[in-house]
């Protein structure tokens, strides 16, 4: 018989209808005859309101403290959902991470997984039994309860859709898979049937917030391949996975848009080695990612040097500099803008040229200035004005005849 | 260094303000240079809204997956806790129930300790640190998480303080210790500064709520002394231990009321063995504990039968009778009625005489009917009209010279 893994998210488990919902959702799998583990995460706001308990009482809580409390969240929501499937006559049995023996390292509140062992979940499904296990949370080698940081129950599902050589590891979620463009504003986009991961990735870096990437990196990493789904249908999604034989054809998979990018501008930094390297050693220590960088040839000695850092970040991206010129290192803070990223996304792209000439004609056709443009293997993107960015995503998905 | 178990229930912890409280107390007994480990319950409340969801989900849920549910309850206050300790410079590390190496066995939902290993918790104090342990709860010999039914935080915190060897185990409640009766109904009542086991466990299955008897039934059996205590006073409560010195003279520790008994009476009951006890089976099987019982002499060859059970048994009860007779066994169901049951406790009276005679004097003089009589070694009980209860208290306290 073959394992396959389900992924339910917080908002698919809710409030109690919506557990019974997934129950039944689980049950007709559990008929077709599969072994059926289940991860869930926290049902939606559980999460929230622990952690507003949790900074009443302190500012910011020790990480293994926080810890300990959160994993409630996920523990309240595998009893309830087995209890949801014993009542529709499916016997389940649940799984904290730690009974799961879900081993991780590393920080509390952003543990990493080392190794699942998976406990005893074969027995179980052996004995006919679906298994519901409890996302986000695993045990470290003192036997402390961890976490594992935002889009962790993606994670759990994966590693432990790699650990049980599960046929199938199904990501529920609300949209029904990756889609060519965000349809809310491509409204020919289509739902792309497969994609390797590196696209995978990259779109979700991009701005297709579908999944953590995080999750995505550990299933490349182990080759653990995975479906993207909706959880309110029952049409299939996209698959991720190594290689996908059409793709080759398939010069852009997916045109994603990122509008919560900030340009940050510095003028006058002295050409000289080391000065750009020590801007970013600011960045970093003040654990900011940057993500665009674009800087001009020196003129009198003098360079322009312009990147982009997430809307969140940029007030800290912007502290973190004062604090550094006003240290007498050389350089002056521009004015920051917000920008929209707009990003075509293709493992086609490799073997072809041209993508990037179709894509800025396209643009340049539409009257769509270009303000930044920064390349990766597999991806092109440009930042533009935010009024324009929804306009440029509709014509690059055009431009590569992404539409139905 | 000596160790000191402190455990606080629902209430004491109930929301954020007073887990903040407890801390501030915890915090002066640490600061006396004592290691402290508390044991701590669910918020009150909590362990309400989980039963509700989980019944709004199946009328019945496994057993197992309600202890996993209802662990999650404590294991929120003690992350909560141990944040709050930290916030006042006590350093604080949180155990959930098989964190602290409580091993159990027998049912979930009612699971027994078999074991305390304590896990590495006297190294956590040596190192300086307040250990905050998650009650109610445990581990079996499967991995399974085990709950352990009503009053499980106090057996927590004893179980604890006897594999600890503490110097003192303190259950802090919303009382401020035993007393010779209800403060409610006898203004006069005192508190008890010692009693030993065995009359705590009298007055406990009498009605005086201050604890329940199976905490204190371990605490005998390990012979593991404890302090019952308010946590909103300073003052100290009533120690329970083994021997009592100042006991030996005293012929009556206090008076005890439990008007949440139903008198179920059974005429026409064939006078031949096994009729009775026939009676008896039926009520085990329901599942009704039986507390008094009075049996008179047959007469033509009939007698009568009567005991009381617990109110919120009574109607199961009275269910199982009718089955009974309907099947055929001989007797007839007679109208059941409420009834408060009267218990003067103390262990001198094993020595002396005339405690029932004192108690009947006094009772008769105030014009009071006695229903029902049963003894223990160390206890005699009474059933009165409901409404002569409280008289019948007041009258028991002032015939023993309880008062202050």
């Amino acid at each position: 018989m073959s394992i396959i893994v389900k992924k339910f998210g917080g908002t698919s488990v809710g409030d109690v209808d919506r557990i019974k919902r997934v129950a039944r959702r689980i049950k007709l799998t559990y008929q077709e005859g599969h072994q059926v583990v289940v991860v869930v995460s926290a049902r939606s706001g559980v999460t929230n309101e622990l952690i507003e308990r949790a900074k009443a009482i302190q500012k910011s809580p020790a990480d293994r403290e926080m810890d300990v409390l959160m994993t409630c969240g996920e523990q309240e929501t595998i009893a309830l959902l087995c209890m949801a499937l014993d009542s529709l006559g499916v016997p389940a049995v649940s799984r904290t991470g730690w009974q799961a023996g879900i081993v991780t390292e590393g920080l509390h509140g952003k543990a990493r997984i080392r190794e699942v062992s998976g406990g005893d979940i074969r027995k179980q499904l052996r004995s006919g039994k679906v298994v519901v296990v409890a996302g986000f949370q695993g045990i470290n080698d003192q036997g402390d309860l961890t976490t594992f940081g935002r889009g962790g129950s993606d994670l759990s599902a994966i590693a432990m859709a790699g650990a049980l050589r599960a046929k199938n590891c199904q990501i529920f979620t609300d949209v029904e898979g990756v889609f060519t463009a965000d349809p809310r504003i491509v409204p020919g986009a289509c739902k792309i049937d497969a994609i390797n991961y590196e696209e995978m990735l990259e779109l979700a870096s991009s701005g297709s917030k579908v999944m953590q990437t995080r999750a995505v990196e550990f299933a490349q990493k182990h080759n653990i391949p995975f479906e993207v789904r909706s959880t309110f249908s029952k049409k299939s999604g996209t698959t991720v996975k190594k290689k996908v034989k059409s793709l080759e054809d398939t010069l852009v998979s997916g045109v994603a848009i990122d509008k919560n990018q900030v340009r940050i501008s510095i003028t006058e930094l002295p050409d000289r080695p080391g000065a750009a390297a020590a801007i970013f050693k600011v960045m970093s220590d003040a654990g900011v990612v940057v993500d665009m960088i674009v800087q001009n040839v020196a003129r009198k000695g003098k360079a322009n040097l312009t990147f982009t850092v997430p809307s969140e970040d940029a007030f800290r991206a912007e502290k973190a500099l004062k604090e550094h010129f006003a240290d007498g290192a050389g350089g002056k803070l521009g004015r920051s803008t917000n920008i929209a990223k707009i990003s075509v996304v293709g493992v086609g792209m490799r073997s072809h040229s041209g993508v990037a000439s179709t894509f800025f004609d396209a643009l340049a056709n539409s009257g769509i200035n270009m303000l930044m443009i920064s390349t990766s293997e597999i991806k092109i993107s440009v930042a533009v004005n935010p009024d324009q960015g929804d306009d440029a995503t509709r014509v690059a998905h055009q431009a590569f005849g992404l539409g139905k």
